[in-house]
């Protein structure tokens, strides 16, 4: 079974490396640093961990996988565009991502900003210029749900909180509501911008949402048990950078066993609101093992 | 004639304003700090001209306001979010901005990349979340203009091809491509997305276009000379920045007069685009020289 998983993320990877490569302005039209600096930030890198995630539930919605695509595409494109901004100086002042130089290492802080402003302006093109359902009406609530959870309300609202938790001692309910924005919002979105290409009614929506919320904190539980754990060479980021800024993690509140634990316990909790779904969501409940057992 | 084009220019203004307090995220939601910040860089600033754009192509579309504000509330937006970014350290690194601190100065640096970056957010989000348009569809079309509009191939692509210019020796058409795309693209948008939110046919809104397109290159043409002549108070900005910055302008490369000559050329050019819609194109020939004959 694994094996076949294996084989579907290695597909689905390499055939979605082709679809960015495809969608991103190409790096000698105008204005040709910029469009390299953007495919240099989003080619080549990441699991693809949200995009992944638009598959599955498309084929659970048994949405055409050439406009699930498109909608990954645009979730992948946002969250490239945070990691460039989160990146820079004024932020985290990191200077590795996923093994390379940071964009304003490699470019320069200028065309790193750029670079995720127009990254951001990409996902809304593809939304928007592809048909990605047959009701015109339905494509507009799924532009209306990446914008909402990309903004003050969704990721950019939850780097804010972030931002305001440094040097501060957070319970875990206030460290809970900041991941469910800074990483949930978008893994919650891809979920189901995945599953709008297709059709579902609207308690399977619900229950596909409840899946992501979970899977959602757990790929940042896991994240902080790696951060505090892995090397910078096994992670392709800089390791214990958290810890080191000062920021409150759910390893420094809760200590690495009981963050194993919670960890294991929302993979639970996602595998049972996948219950009602059967054998299509196979993908989903392999891809919950996928983050929670990662170890990158 | 004039003193009625006033007080419409005031009564859109003000109501105007309104729209944008009523959007915007309250002051008091979570996260506090950031949407104060949202707020402080888009209220009480600004002749918001691309607004009355909108405004002015709604009227001749015989668009219901309610709709087209919205609309231009979503171009207001994105020019928002790109005057926070671009005053940054990393860009610009102006500390005035319509008479006030800039972002990062009055918050911070941090603050004000995700000011921008929600900004953005929340334009598309305007778009898609209220109708706009009858006919969904296109409406999504709505979207994708803006999405192009703002995106590496319009007004971010226009930044960067001026980031690439500084100290460099334009030519006039190579000055004229870049500011086609930083400030004319979004101009364009404006008055396209208030007319889209009517009826008009394709030949009538390729006219509005070619006018978008003079009068959005006459902006640029006055914002030199205006920046070369006038003093930091009366512009609320810094003035004479770009000059000082090494940065090719209409004023350098071709002396205040050409300028001047080039900028009413323009505006008769945007006239003679405007000459088959008769009365109902009133306002957007006021705004022709409102934009051409502005002292700010």
């Amino acid at each position: 079974m694994m094996s076949d998983f294996s084989s579907w993320v290695s597909a689905r990877q390499s055939r979605f490396e082709d679809v960015l490569k495809r969608l991103l302005p190409q790096a000698d039209a105008t204005p040709q640093r910029l469009h390299a600096a953007m495919r240099y930030s989003v080619l080549d890198g990441g699991k693809r961990v949200r995009p992944l995630l638009a598959y599955a539930a498309g084929e659970l919605a048994g949405a055409p996988v050439e406009r699930v695509e498109i909608a990954g595409a645009a979730v992948e494109l946002i969250h490239a565009y945070s990691l460039v901004h989160d990146d820079m100086p004024c932020m985290d002042d990191d200077v590795l991502r996923r093994g390379k130089p940071t964009c304003h290492v490699e470019f320069d802080e200028a065309t790193a900003l750029l670079v995720g402003d127009a990254l951001q302006s990409l996902a809304f093109q593809l939304l928007s210029e592809h048909r990605l359902n047959d009701d015109a009406g339905k494509q507009l609530q799924m532009v209306k749900l990446l914008a909402v959870a990309s903004g003050s309300r969704g990721m950019a609202g939850g780097q804010a909180i972030d931002l305001a938790s440094v040097g501060k001692q957070l319970t875990v309910p206030e460290l809970e509501q900041m991941h469910i924005h800074k990483t949930g919002a978008l893994i919650r979105a891809a979920i189901l911008l995945g599953a709008h290409c297709g059709d579902l009614q609207q308690a399977q929506l619900d229950k596909l949402d409840h899946y992501g919320k979970c899977i959602g904190l757990a790929f940042q539980v896991v994240d902080d048990v790696l951060d505090s754990e892995a090397d910078t060479a096994t992670l392709g980021k800089t390791a214990g950078k958290d810890a080191d800024n000062d920021k409150p993690t759910y390893v420094t509140l809760l200590g690495v066993q009981a963050a194993k634990k919670m960890a294991a316990e929302l993979r639970q909790e996602a595998m049972d609101s996948l219950a009602g779904f059967g054998a299509p969501a196979q993908r989903l409940r392999e891809l919950a093992d996928f983050i929670v057992m990662r170890k990158y």
